[in-house]
């Protein structure tokens, strides 16, 4: 996939990266969809490929060319039953001399990216070879790559086309590390083998690896600076991974900002904050990378900046270079996105008097109780901090009296058996009682394959609760719910 | 100055930095040259602006309007006789609200910068906006400067336009720290008082600061990186350097190339050579800095590029976004610069097999005996490995017999007295006997305000020699000059 990131622009074709955990329907619908030319398929992932290609034959879609990606690591007894090559022995026969085949417009197309599927239908993301370029350069220097980086792949190239670093490592004369599986044991065995300078990874992934086996964890003997986003990253976990050693960057960014566009540029200043505050610091961020020509904080309704006093709650905007050029074949989303001339990003912020933004939640995941508006993050942030909780989602239930109430998911620590009553009991005590949860279900929690909680599972999951008082297991491995109204002011 | 690189631009005017060791004639020229509306003028060089407003009543040619700069570190009794306004008072009266004017393309003009007189006349190098703000981000990472970078000016603002650092270091949240006189013991003080991280200084500087006096000196207790360019630098001053602390990192460019443009990218396994071999390995260059798109060495004549056996001989050529737009009113010096689809630098070079560049000299600056090219530069680092040496350059001097012969001008270290002889024998035991100067001649550099020795006024001392032997002083110190034919071979 690395090498496929240079070989087909340099073709003159687009790359189109798929999620490497979709099901054989979903590949076969973004074939058809992108009009997929050429298919490389790693070994692992034969049976999904041939599944895709079944169905593909059985709508009478003309089908891809097969390239078979071979790897001494992975093997698969998986014949494919169409046009195959072996990337390999392709390779044996190229041709040395090769013309590359340049872009026409600098904003040609360079790849097609398609939403992770923390919405139900993935959007076909569309990056320019100008932003791919510029987001490369910004990306560097975002993450403070000096010269000769070891770059751990732990955010997989299929995502935000790995916001741009197959390219900025190479600019760099980096060192490309890629793993199988994302575990403790092969992040901390990698860093150590070949000396990791840098690597990404959601807040869920740096849980894991705060959770690991102390037999999977290694002593850190050099700096390694972790880029994490995705969602904001509850201050508990901040200050932990850095307690272990990892110095980490506050990122923020959707797939239609080619990845991260604005991060939390670290003051100084802030260094001698007392922990809890040092965290808060940086969950923030809202610093445009230097490509990005503007990120902001607005009404969407009237398209004005929203005060800079950290309580006003507007929605995150963008516009430059390194915004998406749209959605594939799908002119009505892209005109949505844009309305107004700002890409609409669908997260709900405030804006700080310095300037720095503060996630408050997603656009669909706000609770409306009673009329108030609550942050699901912040309710999340105070579950985080109760020490059984591992990890901790808070969505929307339907409620008769209040329209929506605060429901918790919760997965605790191994070894903790703690109740929804305790857990609703530490939250008022750290909360505006409305913001408490008023339902806590314990659940292994659904995830997208770069680690993100889906939350639109767990939306169902609420609404299916219903607005009366229930205690299915919901196919959960345990299931608590309460639902008294005793708690309520 | 540096408010200015920030002001100009954004009042959608064009920046014309004018080097502040011209002449009041030059400036007379530069300002009729570049039809500037406004001169901004510090105290310290008011009477140079009198000078040249007077020349330009004389001419009857409109005259800017003048902005004075006032400065505590530096008064002036002069008055300004033209209408005046006073920096700091403009800025009182600013309005806050104004907008910025932004370019209609990213190809318009945002700043012209005069070459700076190795040649005789200046040639105004128009930078674009995409141009400048690429060559921002190249540079950046090119100088490796991580966030928060204080930057030492000792290359001045006016120089290239700073290598565009005036954006690039502000890109990075940095300091910038401002010299009124580039001294070893301002350099030192301030690297010392602000924490400089990185700063920049031909070889003639670095040998300045090799050469001071111990008092001005002072240990340097954290990282300065110095960057050097202009001229190859020697592989002794490269090795001295940095056995008192500095890192060296060796660049290329022009002007015409927004500055440097090309590096030394050095190599970890260089880092083991003896140390002869690692200077010799810091003094080659050919990387291109991301931003840009080729350098090559070529055949002027058949625009072929040359072999890289680090032998053949050819001109370095640049082409991409941070190449010049184009000479300032000047269209036929510009296709000249510009035939065949490449930049033409002036510069000779041989290119490595590892496709490292080595610049043996300026095209105007081989010197041509009995058929031989000699490259002055090979013959200028043989003169620095001597002990007393403390600047030398070589030019060609006329020769009826052999077309030209290598003259050498050198200024010696204090104590230290050698005669010509001695110089020529020393060279002969290092070098192919007809590459060894044939004339020596004693006396203080001419140089440009950027440090570099105007070779130009060499080269016309060395052909007011003529042909035959003559031992008047020439305006010099002390001169030397041996033209006895009983070394040649």
């Amino acid at each position: 996939m690395y090498e496929l990131h240079f070989a087909v622009p340099m073709a003159g074709a687009i790359l189109c990266t798929l999620n490497s955990r979709l099901d054989a329907a979903m590949v076969s619908v973004l074939l058809e969809h992108s009009q997929a030319k050429i298919l490389f398929a790693d070994h692992q992932l034969l049976e999904i490929a041939q599944g895709a290609l079944d169905l593909l034959r059985e709508r009478g879609t003309k089908l891809p060319i097969i390239v078979l990606v071979n790897d001494s690591d992975f093997s698969s007894p998986i014949r494919i039953t169409s046009t195959t090559y072996e990337y390999e022995k392709l390779m044996e026969v190229g041709d040395n001399g090769f013309n590359i085949v340049k872009p026409q417009s600098e904003w040609d197309p360079i790849s097609i990216n398609y939403t992770s599927g923390t919405t139900s239908r993935p959007k076909g993301v569309v990056y320019s070879h100008r932003g791919a370029y510029l987001n490369s350069l910004a990306t560097v220097l975002l993450f403070q790559m000096d010269i000769f980086p070891v770059y751990l792949w732990n955010v997989p190239l299929f995502h935000c086309n790995g916001w741009c670093l197959p390219w900025g490592v190479a600019a760099q004369f980096g060192t490309n590390i890629c793993l199988r599986k994302v575990s403790p044991r092969n992040i901390f065995d990698n860093i150590i083998q070949h000396k990791v300078t840098h690597m990404g990874g959601a807040p869920t992934v740096l849980n894991m690896i705060l959770n690991s086996a102390s037999t999977h964890r290694k002593p850190l003997n050099h700096k390694v600076l972790v880029m994490t986003g995705g969602s904001p990253p509850p201050p508990q976990i901040l200050s932990k991974i850095e307690e272990i050693g990892f110095s980490i960057s506050h990122l923020y960014g959707l797939t239609e900002t080619y990845g991260p566009g604005s991060f939390c540029a670290w003051r100084p200043e802030w260094d001698t904050l007392p922990p809890e505050e040092r965290s808060k610091m940086k969950a923030r961020q809202g610093v445009p990378h230097v490509a990005l020509e503007e990120i902001d904080v607005k009404d969407s309704a009237t398209m004005e900046s929203v005060l800079a006093d950290g309580k006003t709650v507007g929605e995150i905007m963008f516009r430059g270079n390194t915004v998406m050029s749209g959605y594939f074949r799908d002119l009505k989303a892209t005109e949505e996105a844009f309305k107004d001339g700002w890409f609409h990003s669908g997260d709900l912020a405030v804006k700080h008097s310095d300037g720095y933004i503060e996630v408050k939640d997603r656009l669909k995941d706000i609770i409306v109780s009673g009329g108030e508006n609550i942050s699901s993050v912040e309710v999340e942030t105070v579950l985080y901090s109760h020490p059984a909780v591992l990890e901790a989602a808070v969505v929307a239930r339907p409620d008769d009296h209040w329209g929506q109430t605060p429901c918790a998911f919760l997965k605790l620590k191994e070894g903790f058996d703690q109740n929804a009553q305790e857990i609703i009991a530490f939250c008022r005590e750290r909360l505006p009682h409305y913001m408490a949860p008023k339902t806590v279900i314990f659940l292994d929690m659904p995830k997208t394959s770069t680690g993100k909680i889906q939350k639109y599972i767990l939306r169902e999951k609420a609404k299916a609760l219903g607005s009366i008082c229930i205690s299915s297991p919901l196919n959960c491995e345990k299931a608590v719910v309460d639902c008294s109204s005793k708690f309520r002011e």
